[in-house]
């Protein structure tokens, strides 16, 4: 650190993660710079026709209170209460995804960013920069080095650095190549594309706007988020290879077939689904675990840079907003010292990214098979009864990651592995259909958990 | 494939792997081009005062045995029929590594490689090309650019290339850029460094010849296998910070209390232990773990460069070598196919590598912590036993790795899990050290086994 200085932070990377992070550091009083490779969205409009959305819940919602953002953000997001299960024969199910109000919520990737953006500007210690390209990173110094518009080069020297420039984060990349950093990216079997419902002529959406619709078809899946214009996002997740698979399906007329047979019902609102499946190329599902997250307490790792992961618990964006806010606490309990504060954010954030990773991975099975299942669908009204009986001793997993941002997600997944257990155990009770609503079973599943939800603290 | 023309193969690294390889191609009748960064060793001592031993076991001259090379190998390797255990009070036991002659050897890495050099040099199809650094692969058509002597490029046409470039592999480096590439490095928490035992005046061995040496101490090791000029070679394992550590070990009097503390009996024989721990850096150990193994039917990858392991189990070179051998069947097998040699290849050889990486973790607790340990010894015992009366039903894990070439590694690591379950139960029997050579132990451990091995086929 410079003396009489206030210290300065580079933040690589100006997504949503970078965004909120500068913000913070910079109401924190650091000398904040924030690059970003792209062109600024808001003039450029380089988020014109593809309008990604993502899943905000308690954990993104509690960051973002911070900031005091949420209500601005919150006037665009679609709440969604419940599952809406599509079945091959166009029957609906509904599952409700928590108590009364609780709902994930769905919003514009593109414009959250510009709001937090908008917002980081507001701030007289942080300074935006667009078109700059991080080409190399020196992990002793924290200096960087940008490629601007395509053309000039420029260092820029900081105290410190944080990359929080996304799952292909260039920072991260470099990284590989010092001493004892390990890494991992693993792929996926599925990749997928999106597809659009488009708004009734009226601005109304053509089916249930406050849920998230899913067409579970065990190996793939459909799902539908829905956009306040009307319209729907979709996302068809399938095998890269294999059968069926985006590879074997090459075809217009085995395309046709396959949506025909598998989505009759989303068939007569989807947007030209055959030719967008032609002509798109799928894009893959990957996750990355690297460790450590910093680097001679000058540069760090956050959000996606740090953990990217599959988006099948719709947890990606709520976990990166949540290292924010973490780190945020950390720089007050450690007195702003960074040589504390790097090791107890990687030590504090780093389980718990493993562990939402895992529960990301798991979750496709659930939303692709297990959601189309009527015993899976039993099973979860079972623990949504003993939830309401026993509150305190029993949280669906569901409820613990997405409502109860209090639960770090290491501590959830332990709980969620002995709730699994046990719940395996119910379910093989004969006759555990016509059972279910006998108030014996309550006391079956209370001794079952008291003893074990205890251990995990 | 030029028609009218032998199929021409790269082979990137003239490594023990890649030599072998390149012996087996050639005499199958491919016109196969090797590739070494490194200067021809043979020529400029560049091993001089760096003698890297390695345990060469049964897979290790099962795959020998194919080109008729273990003969004259044998004649420079020394058999270690046992493990000697250094406890710190100077006390000694031994723990036999298999049945009867049942022994790993120790051999020279260098001497191993210049070797099957020669002999591949020997053979017409083959051609040998030091000091060619790869500098970039065309995964499409298998076409390498080398950067010769540190000057010219050369660029290398050919119909199929494989990587044997080692741990650190460039070609598998350079794959990471290809879609739905997963990879994975994770350092262990131990680094190494080597020390020597020299030989006594007289070119005898200071300590017992014919054994593995080790002084297990629970978080850390020294271990010391013989040369045949009477030295031995000694590593030792530590951990890379925390207590004690390469790190926190950093002036001469706590390396000296260290040593002197931990090693007393190994101490009168060491050569400068503590220069050497002062003056070089410590080595990392990592494991790889990458899939796809093969690109496009064109670009294979082969030994570490496909899947470096931590030496735990002493397999590294073993399975390198037994990849060779397998690939060499595969050739046959599938017509010299190479749209169906790669894919099968990668199938057969994954699942094994995979699983000898995570016996070769777990056997630093084996040998570190736990073959110091009476309780272990006795288990061990028990095992023997076992064996001897139902030699069809149980060969202990370690035998199943090292002197049974014919299971394959996946399948070693399943019965051992297996076993493993059962020997904690057996030993869970109160007062087992007393109770250990009685006949109903064998009979209850018959019950248990003869149901649970066949589970694994």
């Amino acid at each position: 650190m410079r003396k009489g200085q206030r210290e300065r932070f580079t933040v690589a990377g100006g997504g949503p993660v970078g965004s909120l992070l500068a913000i913070l550091l910079g109401r924190l009083g650091y000398d904040v710079h924030l690059y970003e490779s792209r062109p600024d969205s808001r003039k450029t409009n380089i988020y014109q026709g593809k309008s990604i959305n993502i899943a905000l819940s308690d954990r993104g919602w509690h960051s973002l209170e911070r900031i005091g953002i949420d209500p601005a953000i919150k006037t665009e997001a679609i709440p969604m209460f419940r599952r809406t299960i599509h079945a091959r024969d166009g029957n609906l199910t509904h599952q409700q995804y928590g108590q009364d109000d609780d709902a994930i919520w769905s919003v514009s990737r593109g414009k959250i960013n510009e709001q937090l953006l908008t917002l980081a500007e507001a701030e007289q210690s942080v300074a935006t920069n667009f078109e700059h390209k991080l080409v190399n990173v020196d992990f002793e110094t924290a200096r960087a080095n940008f490629l601007v518009e395509g053309e000039r080069k420029v260092d820029v020297e900081a105290d410190f650095l944080f990359a929080a420039d996304g799952a292909h984060s260039k920072v991260r990349r470099l990284a590989h190549d010092l001493p004892r950093f390990s890494y991992s990216q693993t792929y996926m079997p599925q990749s997928y594309i999106e597809l659009n419902i488009p708004a009734n002529a009226d601005g109304s959406h053509k089916i249930e706007k406050n849920a998230l619709h899913i067409w579970p078809r065990k190996d793939f899946m459909l799902i539908a988020l829905p956009n306040p214009d009307g319209s729907f996002t979709c996302t068809l997740f399938l095998s890269f290879s294999g059968e069926p698979s985006f590879e074997s399906l090459s075809d217009r007329d085995s395309v046709e077939g396959f949506f025909e047979s598998n989505f009759p019902d989303a068939m007569e609102y989807l947007e030209d689904p055959v030719d967008v499946f032609l002509d798109r190329p799928p894009a893959p599902l990957f996750l990355v675990h690297v460790f450590p997250w910093s680097f001679n307490n000058k540069v760090g790792l956050i959000g996606d840079a740090a953990h990217a992961i599959v988006p099948f618990f719709g947890q990606g964006m709520n976990c990166g907003f949540e290292d924010c806010a973490e780190l945020n606490d950390l720089i007050a309990e450690n007195d702003g010292d960074w040589s504390r504060i790097f090791p107890a954010y990687e030590r504090c954030r780093k389980p718990n990214a493993d562990a939402i990773a895992e529960l990301s991975k798991r979750n496709f099975i659930e939303m692709s098979d297990l959601s189309g299942d009527p015993m899976f669908q039993l099973r979860k009204k079972i623990e949504a009864k003993f939830h309401e009986v026993y509150p305190d001793l029993w949280t669906p997993l569901y409820s613990l990651v997405t409502f109860s941002p209090e639960v770090p997600y290491a501590k959830a997944l332990k709980i969620g592995d002995i709730q699994n257990e046990i719940m395996d155990q119910i379910m093989r009770i004969p006759s555990i259909e016509q059972l279910w609503q006998d108030p014996q079973l309550i006391d079956e599943l209370y001794k079952l958990a008291a003893n074990r939800i205890g251990e995990v603290q």
